[in-house]
C-alpha cells in the first residue's frame, strides 16, 4: 500500500531528495508523483497543487508529501512528520526539538549552497550571474561551509552517545541529511571540499556509514535516484570551485 | 517568575523579534539575556553558548531560548516550542504542522529579505556588496515579495474560519510572524510596499489587527521593541527601493 506522494520537480534531486532518503530508510513506500507517466500523474497534479486549486493548505514550492488527508508542505516539516510516524527522530520533547533544530540548520546551509550559483536571482540564469556567483562561492568556501561543516562536526564530536550519529546511538533524520548535503558539496565543489574534509572525520565517517546503510545502499545504486546535474541545488561550476584564481 | 531566557544580538530586532512577539502575546516573562547589563548577563553567556562551551545542544546561531534544561535554537523551533505550550497554535497533529509549514515559508521569505543587502556575503559590509545587492533588490521586489505576498494573502482568503487569521479564528504565531514581516518590508523598501499592497488587503488588515492587540500595542510603545536601524535583519537603503532608477 503505497499511502505516501511525494511531489517534487521531476529531474532533480533537489530539495525533495531529503524527504526520498528518508523514505527509502524507513522502508516506506511512496509515489514519485511528478516522476511518473503524465496523466493522472506527472507535473500536472503538482502545479495543481502550487496553484492552489486545491482544497486546504496550499504549498508555496516543492517538495510536498501527501499522507492521507494531509498536504505537508517544507522539507523540515515533512522530515519531522515522517521522523515522529516512523522513528526516524527520538520520540520525547526535547530530543523532536533538537532533530528538528538540526535540521533547520542544515536547511540554511543548503539555501546558502543554493545561493553560491545563484546570488542574484533564483529566477534568472547562473550565466546571467556568473561574476556574483564567484564572489558569493569565494566567501562561501572560505567563511560560511567551514562554519557549518565544523559545527556538525562539532555536534557529532559532542553527541553524549558516541560520535557515530547526530543524535543518540542511531540513525536519524538529520543524519540523512547531512549525508546528502556532503555528498551534494563534493559534487559541487569537488577541489576546496577535498581540502575542507580533512577537517571533519567524524562527518565523513557518518557519510560512510550511511552510503553504506542496506536500504540507502540499494536506493543509490537504484534508477530512483536521480543522478547530480546542473539544473539543481548542487552544481558543479569548476570555476566556483576555484575561487582563488581569476 | 521567569523561566524563560532568550538569547538574541543587543541592538537589533532580527530574527529575535518572531520570538519576541510570540512572548509578547502570550503575556510569558522573560529574560532577554544580551541586552541586560554585562555581567552575569550581557554578550559573554550567548558567546558562551555559540562557542559550544556550554554543555548540551549547542545552536549554531541567535536566537535560542533556554526553557528550564532545554536550550532550543532555530525561530521555527522555539515558535513550535511556544506555540505549544502557550496555545498560539492548533494543538492538532495537522493544526500544528500548517502553522509550522506556514512559519517556515516566511523564514525563507526573510532570509531573502536579508539578502537582498548581503547578497555576496553575509560577512561583509553592505557598502561592499551595494552593486550587488541593487541586482538582488531589483529582482525581489519585482519576482519575489509578490510571489511571497500574494501567496499569504491568499492563504488568508482560503481560511476556512475567515480572512482574519491565517489559521482558524484566533492569532497565532504565523500571524505574528507576518505581521513583523510586512512591517519590516514597509521600513526597508516603502516606496515598493506602497504599490504592492494594493493588492494586499487582507495581509494590512492583518498586520493592522496584530498591531492593535493590547498586548502587542504596550510591547510596541516599550521599551523593550528596538527601532529598525541599518543594523539589523530590515534595511532602508533608498538605492535598493528605488530598482527601477539607475
Amino acid at each position: 500500500m503505497s499511502e505516501y506522494e511525494l511531489y517534487y520537480w521531476p529531474g532533480i534531486q533537489g530539495r525533495g531528495e531529503f524527504v526520498r532518503l528518508a523514505l527509502e530508510l524507513a522502508g516506506i513506500p511512496y509515489r514519485d508523483v511528478a516522476r511518473l507517466p503524465e496523466g493522472k500523474d506527472g507535473l500536472k497534479p503538482l502545479m495543481y497543487f502550487l496553484d492552489g486549486k486545491a482544497m486546504g493548505h496550499a504549498p508555496f514550492a516543492p517538495p510536498f508529501l501527501k499522507a492521507g488527508g494531509l498536504v505537508i508542505g517544507q522539507t523540515a516539516n515533512i522530515l519531522m512528520f515522517l521522523g515522529a510516524r516512523h522513528d526516524l527522530a527520538p520520540s520525547d520533547e526535547a530530543g523532536r526539538l533538537w532533530a528538528n533544530q538540526l535540521q533547520l540548520t542544515i536547511g540554511d546551509f543548503v539555501a546558502e549552497i543554493h545561493d553560491t550559483h545563484h546570488p542574484v536571482a533564483s529566477g534568472l540564469y547562473y550565466e546571467d550571474q556568473i561574476e556574483e556567483a564567484k564572489k558569493r562561492s569565494k566567501d562561501f568556501l572560505k567563511a560560511r561551509a567551514p562554519k557549518y561543516l565544523r559545527y556538525f562536526e562539532r555536534i557529532l564530536a559532542r553527541n553524549e552517545a558516541g560520535p557515530a550519529h547526530l543524535i543518540g546511538d542511531r540513525l536519524t533524520y538529520p543524519d540523512l541529511s547531512l549525508f546528502q548535503t556532503l555528498t551534494g558539496l563534493r559534487y559541487g565543489f569537488p577541489r576546496a571540499m577535498a581540502a575542507l574534509e580533512k577537517k571533519l572525520p567524524l562527518t565523513v565517517a557518518l557519510h560512510d556509514r550511511v552510503h553504506a546503510h542496506p536500504k540507502i545502499a540499494a536506493y543509490l545504486a537504484s534508477p530512483r535516484r536521480i543522478a547530480f546535474n546542473e539544473q539543481g541545488l548542487f552544481r558543479h561550476y569548476p570555476e566556483l570551485d576555484r575561487p582563488d584564481r581569476k
